[in-house]
């Protein structure tokens, strides 16, 4: 902890010797903050600072450049959310990846289906891997699925060189920065043509409330492209309004037809049938938004 | 303004002359913070600290002892859900009553039902009702609709002396102080007196993220006395974790059975036909805090 201090924490802020999480979202200028218990790993990677941190109300959590990512307390909501969706959607999905989400989480959940002949993450940032795998899931998870690896590569170069994807599930960071390029016309093509004949993809696409624009960029983005284009909402409590949007876009198959049987729900701690197709029932804000 | 600052407000703090309010959920040890852009309105009532701000994420937003309550922004999520899930479940309303919830959002809601023949809202601080006519909903909204009246009395005595309701709205704030009494076993029983033998109640009960003990107890306390107990499920931007439950309990009614031919909603921005249905689907994290 000594070390790290003198390092002066680039995205924290000290009151009164406790250390605080702090996320200002511009959009709606508010702030979500978090009570730090501990700091348990800390590190500058060439690409941003990484850290885990233990929590009272989430957990452990990774937090890069100062914004809370996923949670131990309740990661497992949007990764469920973002692969067993797409994966159901798909009726025999072999080749699965993942462009972006280091901790692998979207992973964990697409080898619970055993069609699945391949699941990569593509990750371009090897210490965020790294960090996940000592601090949130162990190692030994992944290792013992054969079909599982990680490429450390951007994104959006990684998409041009493969293709014939079953699901690809874009696990995007908001549209700050270099992430801007996952948000682009010409990115969404490239995805579109990394996917087999009946293939399917899913988008992480903003909060509803505070950030309508990305929401309704990517729905139209994609109606160009797609034939079947389809918004369900889940409610992440880490992130600020809670509300979130995800767009699924399929060459084919329809998740409201979708074969509810193959869900492989056993252990799941959010997703089940009812959920599956209620997800997709939007309130009319957010229609007004994907119809303005 | 400056009259303001001299008297030092209670719940909000100033940084770099920026007033922001500050709202600490000791539960999750995490803070949502919102910017004002203004303070519209200050003052103190015997009973608490009221307060108007405008916001740029919420519009107007009411904070009471420094806790936002609702806003202009998304305060019809709450208001709407609330109000005409209960309503539908009836096959024919007449008598309302909602506890609590000054703004009368809910009572809003009930108006555009034709059956109802009057709506009654109990709010213990008169000067909360008299705040919200002036700076969140015009007087003139109300007062042209003879069926509805505001009663300033405390809930808890109110619906001792007060039967054979329809419908009544529980629209308690957090089980904090007084509120405590809105919680216990007494308070559900007067309610389950005060309904007709064919009478719905909803309570508001908390998040089910970080407030875990609030929904599974007032969903037992409810099993209790009600055949027909259903926790659904919204998400309030304004809410830290967004995510929150409601509870409908029954004597005679199954909302899945409700009639959504009923459903007046051609101008509410929330609620529609399928989101009535989907909000009772549970994630299974959530089903396992009322099954436990």
């Amino acid at each position: 902890m000594k070390v790290v201090e003198e390092r002066e924490l680039k995205h924290y802020k000290k009151i009164h010797d406790q250390l605080w999480i702090s996320n200002y979202v511009v959009n709606a200028r508010m702030k979500t903050e978090y009570k730090v218990k501990s700091l348990l790993h800390y590190e500058v990677s060439p690409i941003q600072e990484i850290s885990v941190v233990e929590t009272k109300g989430f957990g452990r959590l990774l937090v890069l450049d100062g914004v809370p990512q996923i949670s131990t307390g309740e990661g497992f909501i949007y990764n469920e959310m973002i692969s067993h969706i797409p994966i159901i959607t798909h009726p025999n999905p072999k080749k699965v990846a993942a462009i972006g989400g280091g901790d692998s989480g979207q992973a964990r959940e697409a080898m619970k289906y055993a069609s699945i002949e391949e699941i990569t993450v593509v990750e371009l940032d090897p210490q965020v891997t790294s960090v996940c795998r000592t601090w949130l899931t162990p190692d030994s998870y992944y290792d013992k699925d054969s079909r599982f690896r990680v490429v450390h590569q951007d994104g959006i170069e990684w998409i041009k060189e493969n293709r014939e994807y079953d699901v690809l599930i874009i696990d995007r960071p908001d549209p700050v920065g270099q992430a801007k390029n996952l948000f682009k016309s010409e990115f969404y093509k490239d995805v579109y043509d990394g996917l087999t004949d009946d293939g399917i993809v899913v988008f992480q696409s903003g909060s509803p409330f505070y950030n309508t624009s990305t929401l309704r960029k990517t729905y139209r983005s994609l109606k160009e492209l797609f034939p079947i284009v389809r918004t369900y909402l889940i409610t992440i409590p880490l992130f600020p309004s809670g509300i979130w949007s995800l767009i699924i876009a399929s060459k084919k198959y329809d998740p409201l037809d979708a074969d509810l049987s193959r869900l492989q729900d056993e252990d799941t701690k959010y997703i089940n049938k009812e959920l599956f197709l209620s997800s997709f029932a939007l309130p009319n804000y957010v229609k007004e938004i994907l119809e303005s």
